[in-house]
């Protein structure tokens, strides 16, 4: 699977979100990475060109800071000049459909003032509503946003999993599933330990097959589950 | 009551609905009409004289065609350059407390296919969301849309009641309330009147004299259901 990050940050160089996100990501090898402000924009995108590079991916994500309850404008005029309708409307050549489409959005408030009744009153959800209608347009799955709060916030553990999950995020293809989160892990510890010294290797090998082992029992679980659910339904 | 109507539209002079709107509103002196595309906009708007701008009117509304479930890119860049956390945040000065925002916007398809199940999926009250944000953000009441639809396949009698629900939308405090409309109706229509030659205006007058029995007639049958419903109350 092959994905594409569209980031848009109208202060991309002195972002620490945006430098610690490209780092995090930085040397997986099926990711390409493209900010928006560092392309020719004016007076408008390559339409042809970034029309072109969305056909190579199967995942593309949106990444920005939430700039007024929605991307930086900047963004907005990627949508306008790239998305001609005949490449996003999926009853024509359905040039998108059955690709993915991610938002991976960074908030300087708090992820719960999102809600009624909160500070901010709406949700996450309700607020990227244009984009999921894009994506429906375009016959694309839209995925889960992965949201980045008060990064600046954060201490050295969350940096952590916020390094694990995004990405997981990226290149998971069923990122969202316990199972698949499990088995990725697993996959992304292999890797490591394939690159480590020999005399180190034993110690994670041990750590790998601990992990496997409840893997393999939560396997077990979800199959047990699955036959009493069938009989009830008998 | 002043107004302020902000039009973005990237091709505002070929437009036949923005000429059509402008147009309909191009009399009321109390009603104010600033293009964004014919402002100074690079690298920025002006920041000050736009804030100072809203300082002035009672009513502002944000107009353009949706453009991808959203308004186009360069409103966007408006609300980035002149939306400092200051001037809108309402707990910080309240700049704008009290003030109302409205949208005016034009779609190319129908108004029906925006709900769930139609051709659209999402309605017009969920992709303005954003919107319906910053006024909450603000301190601002939000005024419920007014949509445009299909303007080049509009009937001569349907741009006539388009005119005169513009404005009523752009001029008339409660523009919502039925109530409200037939006082609105009557005074626009006393002020035409005011305007036609003498022998013109008794055909006139009759007219209106019949619209102010009607809206009385109403405004007793309005009284008596107060009464009911306070009896049942008690």
């Amino acid at each position: 699977m092959k994905t594409l990050v569209l980031v848009s940050h109208p202060e991309y160089n002195d972002s620490m979100t945006e430098a610690f996100l490209k780092q995090s990501q930085s040397d997986l090898k099926d990711v390409d990475w493209v900010v928006l402000d560092q392309l020719n924009h004016q007076p408008s995108f390559d339409v042809e060109k970034e029309q072109h590079r969305w056909l190579q991916y199967d995942r593309i994500i949106l990444q920005f800071p939430m700039y007024w309850y929605s991307a930086p404008a900047l963004m907005k005029q990627y949508e306008d000049d790239v998305f001609t309708r005949n490449f996003i409307y999926a009853d024509r050549h359905g040039w998108l459909n059955g690709k993915e489409l991610g938002i991976v959005t960074t908030l300087g408030d708090p992820e719960k003032d999102y809600q009624v009744g909160g500070r901010e009153g709406f949700s996450i959800s309700e607020l990227l509503k244009p984009y999921q209608a894009v994506a429906q347009k375009a016959g694309m799955k839209f995925l889960k946003p992965f949201v980045v709060s008060q990064f600046a916030y954060m201490t050295v553990k969350d940096k952590k999993e916020l390094l694990v999950s995004y990405r997981n995020y990226l290149t998971n293809e069923d990122f969202d599933s316990f199972k698949s989160k499990q088995v990725w892990y697993i996959e992304q510890l292999k890797q490591i330990n394939s690159e480590l010294p020999e005399d180190k290797q034993l110690s994670m090998q041990i750590l790998i097959d601990y992990i496997q082992d409840n893997y393999d029992q939560l396997d077990e679980l979800h199959w047990e589950l699955e036959m009493i659910k069938k009989e009830e339904d008998e």
